[in-house]
């Protein structure tokens, strides 16, 4: 099987939780939008615009494997999960996964408000102050909640504190390594302040980060760097 | 099967998806946080600060279902679905659902944001010209943009545009009938003003509202008003 991924160029962006789960089981798929043989961003706004879809996508990234597309991330890797042997096969042991997977998103979402409090469509550079203003308590209460949730998942794990579930890697493992990468890009000073309160957190995001297969996908060129136009974002005022 | 409930009292909230579901089922449920006798916000707290649990909630609403937990409305609700019901058996309608679900939550969400743009632990009364800027994209491109793929949704679908997904009742339809109702609370005139391109839309929220089992829940004291402590609230400032 071939994996589509249909994601915007250039940024790692929500398409990263995606890669980094094909890439850890080392799965055959192509990254159409980084990939101008494949069509680009222009196969990309075209899958979004398909007037002959009856299941339109509401927005990227979306996944193609054989006749199945699926949109929303943590639809697409609970999807992917016992394809790719990333979740667990016991029933509530996959919900549990997807579970956290649905507040890495919420994480994911807040990260991107912000810098764009107010509007989602308008420049960064249009809305600094009100930027300011959120990241405060991004930075203050709500850095520490959810890393702090993560970091008693990882501490009552029946299994031990190396995964989010049970004693093998999932899909929710390595999402929260990209989180962790995203808010220290972002956010290094106020990450460093809480470190002591959330070292298998951090345990865990280094362990992905020196699996082989993870640490060959960063060293090649299909890992993106953060960047000023992704969620993830290092403006040196937002961090205090 | 008795299912409980755990959310906020007084308020619809995200709690209010999961209720839907319960009564269009005709599901036996308690609402904690709203019934003393089941021991009410108290015991809503005492579920997310219990220092015992392998499995921590973030953040209700919470489904406790003997002896399973579960958090996060479209995981409670995939997790509801096929016992109550409300979901296609088929696997790939099943994750098209879910999908559904998850853009329904981002929708919930931004809702949430627009008069919460720099602060959700501050008042809006500290942030009501951010409100104000961030409604404005909110009212004319976000709310817009949504229903408007839900309408495409429905007007795509090969069984009809009386449901989401296929020809039958699913989860979805009753989550997005909220979502309408609480826009329609919040934004009176900014739903009013797209109607003529949302009819699908609209005449799948009239019909779920006119439901046996659903206008029953909707005259009985178990549903909640919307109110301005609440997701979907109205302030006519940011109606425009």
């Amino acid at each position: 099987m071939r994996y589509e991924l249909f994601y915007w160029p250039g940024i790692p962006g929500r398409g990263e939780f995606v890669r980094l789960a094909l890439e850890a089981a080392g799965a055959d798929y192509v990254d159409v939008g980084n990939d101008e043989r494949a069509g680009g961003v222009a196969a990309v706004e075209a899958l979004l615009e398909d007037a002959a879809a009856t299941r339109p996508a509401f927005a990227p990234p979306v996944l193609r494997a054989g006749r199945t597309l699926v949109g929303q991330v943590a639809a697409i890797l609970q999807f992917l999960g016992p394809r790719l042997g990333l979740v667990a096969k016991d029933a509530g042991d996959a919900l549990w996964t997807h579970q956290l997977q649905l507040t890495i998103a919420d994480l994911v979402a807040e990260s991107h408000d912000v810098h764009h409090p107010v509007g989602i469509g308008s420049y960064y550079e249009d809305q600094k102050a009100e930027a300011r203003r959120r990241a405060e308590e991004f930075r203050t209460q709500r850095i520490p909640k959810f890393l702090g949730h993560f970091e008693r998942v990882l501490a009552r794990n029946p299994k031990g504190p190396a995964h989010l579930v049970g004693a093998r890697l999932s899909y929710a493992d390595l999402s929260l390594f990209h989180a962790v990468e995203g808010l220290r890009y972002a956010f290094p000073k106020a990450v460093a302040r809480i470190g002591d309160d959330i070292p298998h957190v951090l345990a865990l995001a280094e362990a992905v980060k020196e699996r082989p297969d993870i640490a060959a996908y960063l060293r090649s060129d299909r890992r993106l760097p953060f960047n000023e136009q992704d969620i993830f974002r290092r403006y040196p005022e937002l961090d205090g």
